[in-house]
């Protein structure tokens, strides 16, 4: 199945990764990594039984021996010479907020770990696949493209573990995306300022009308709309809220 | 022709405005705004002759009275309760690279009576046919779309009289995003990072490759993808740059 | 009176201009400009008295006859060579906060009008005798420092007419520390961030405790520090708020 | 010799860490931090010798357990009441500029882990000192200090590796700052925008003039002026940069 453009998504849960993998399935088979296999079964499943093309691996995108094995993974079932469309980073370490003076060094070096480091190894892990998308011509510009936070842009009290992982993962895809542009890859930074609607967030913000939240399906066409932006205008950065969303 | 949505766009030249204009034209009735009939007067046949609606408009967006007089048109022509489902302001003082003390005194308030004080007579002009757009349920957000730029975010050595009335234009828009959001009206700024692709830069960047300038129709993609944005996604700010630009 | 290296205020009133006035005038003769002589007489005789020396011109920052004619007294009370040793920018539009589409023209133009061209015209006045100070060899390099508050870098709902001037010159203090640091002149912006205590705000924030609001001495030695800093250790833009403010 | 304040340096080299030092051991006794023994042995003898008191203390900031030895010895030495008037975290990973596909996971981690969880580490081991120190009503607020770079605000190509760290102990800072403000203790992050003129950059920008490079004993004035500021006029950031520095 060589010469196939695939598209690569990591952290698909309920929301947010899971709208992305199956909007980017409509054009594309599509790789879902999570820890788990419980996030990405019955999605990859769904995708499969719609027509699309899903495989699921289970990666740790901290672990720089699991990601080698997903790609090793990608290369057996796509052929060695399998090529990017789009790579789409949705890790992240888990959200805290609490009293400086009370998060655990576990808690702290876990959102470095997943956001920071994990976004490192599934750059370096990916952008040979989406550089080889450029050599074959993709019909749009092969698209890396990380999922922020408020907490990208912002750091406010007791909330340090969550955002040094967001900024550090902001800063390394403002390097990317002057690194590789001229290469003729897309790398974009998504900064989602509030809550995304997904079952985790049911009850959340009932008394703020039916638009309170952002729209996971929504996102997903953000990103494939940033996927679709030809070489001349790329957008590293955009903001996402709420049209009700107070900032 | 009363309950019809219109677009406006407020500098219409050989670049991004008219670029803007053909997108929305597509869609909505258009209403070019220009200081100059040359500068509208072709486009509007144009747009007529492809079955689209547009008429020009001669009006000075930095004189309350000539922006009155371009609204009053507008109802004269539309009928008193048109509403707006776009807003596009791409007008701008003029460009100047020059050392801070030659800068002369009209030059630099040039840029702050088009670009800020421009910015905000045309918000207070379109907003009012703005909200009528939401109260009549217009299918896509009604949009408040500003063009930016580099300058809108750095201020370079020698180029304050531009910048400061893009600082000025962006901060603007910074804060009608915030309160006209919650009223149903997105309200945009793209900064635009580079080099536009027009007749009059015909000759600039010819070693830097094909994709070196933006494309102007690309940035009016870019608008018509801001305002198809649902309430739940709305995007503030982007930046857009040709991938092989430095930054 | 030659060779004299002099301090220029604009905008001093019963706070912060008057603390910075005061604290400079402890080293260098200053002149004090504001619109009514009501805001500089009894500042300048009280610096008169306790033995430094003061002047007051009654100044239109915003009018460039007007601030010519400042520059034209400086010259003839100091003669025609004289230098400046600071020159800080202090004047501000005034804020408001209400609904954008209730803000009057006249409102939003002034704000502009004296942030943004007051801005410019103080600043091609000072630039020249900073710059006979650098050739002088003052002992500390000649400051340029422009007042911002926190609507220099967040424009909130409600608020663009105060904003717009803001940003614009904190746009114009970038772009004059860019082209004017290689020449000598050391540019500042101070982001003040809070209530100032001064007599107007006496009653506000009574419950928050005795350090909720900035000192405007503290703000004076502030401005004083950037002035001695020495020509390889520049800072364009510093922040200021109490240690209680909530930001 | 309880109820004495101290202050702590992290990252004493020959450069910033061992000028703020110095500058600080005028007034407090100082505790030095370096992973290696000759970072700091001369260092300590200079100021005992001149009338000072230092300590060194051979620590990994970015291991707990070697932090945690650190505080035990501070106990030790000092009391077990100790407070700290100032903690200062000048250490950094190792700085490089590398196509990012060439990056070896270890470099990339070891900014991160030093930067990041080591500014974590030593804010967490410090803090309780410096609020002990708000406790015994220090003479100027007990400071916490972080040295930043360039590139924690602009991540350029191939420089991820640093700009990721960098980010992330901006984003602590902030946090901290605003966390912390409120108990009394000041936090501050210095971005340090020019070439450091210490023994390693001798040879560097020659050409440059005699001001082209930052005064280290220029950096320690500033963060003194930093730890003196007054509760009512905390500065969270600042940028330092040469006068000829092009930014």
């Amino acid at each position: 199945m060589s010469s196939k453009l695939i598209a690569i998504v990591a952290g698909v849960g309920a929301g947010t990764g899971a709208a992305v993998a199956r909007k980017f399935a409509a054009t594309y088979p599509v790789v879902l990594l999570a820890r788990n296999p419980d996030s990405y079964q019955s999605l990859a499943e769904e995708i499969n039984a719609s027509g699309g093309k899903a495989i699921g691996i289970s990666t740790d995108v901290s672990d720089s021996k699991s990601v080698q094995l997903a790609v090793d993974a990608i290369k057996k079932e796509f052929g060695s010479d399998v090529a990017a469309a789009a790579a789409i980073f949705n890790a992240s370490g888990g959200f805290m907020r609490r009293p400086f003076l009370e998060v655990p060094e576990d808690a702290f070096t876990q959102s470095l770990t997943v956001s920071a480091k994990g976004g490192f190894l599934f750059s370096q892990a990916t952008l040979p696949l989406l550089l080889e998308g450029v050599k074959q011509k993709s019909q749009y510009p092969p698209s890396l493209i990380f999922t922020g936070a408020t907490a990208s842009v912002k750091s406010s009290a007791q909330m340090s573990s969550f955002s040094t992982g967001k900024w550090a993962l902001r800063a390394l895809s403002q390097s990317l995306a002057k690194e590789f542009g001229p290469e003729g890859v897309h790398v974009s930074h998504a900064i989602i300022d509030g809550v995304i609607d997904i079952p985790r967030t049911k009850g959340w913000l009932k008394d703020a009308g039916p638009d309170a939240k952002l729209s996971a399906d929504g996102i997903a066409n953000d990103y494939w709309y940033l996927h679709t932006q030809p070489r001349t205008n790329f957008t590293w950065e955009l903001d996402l809220r709420p049209a009700v969303e107070k900032w």
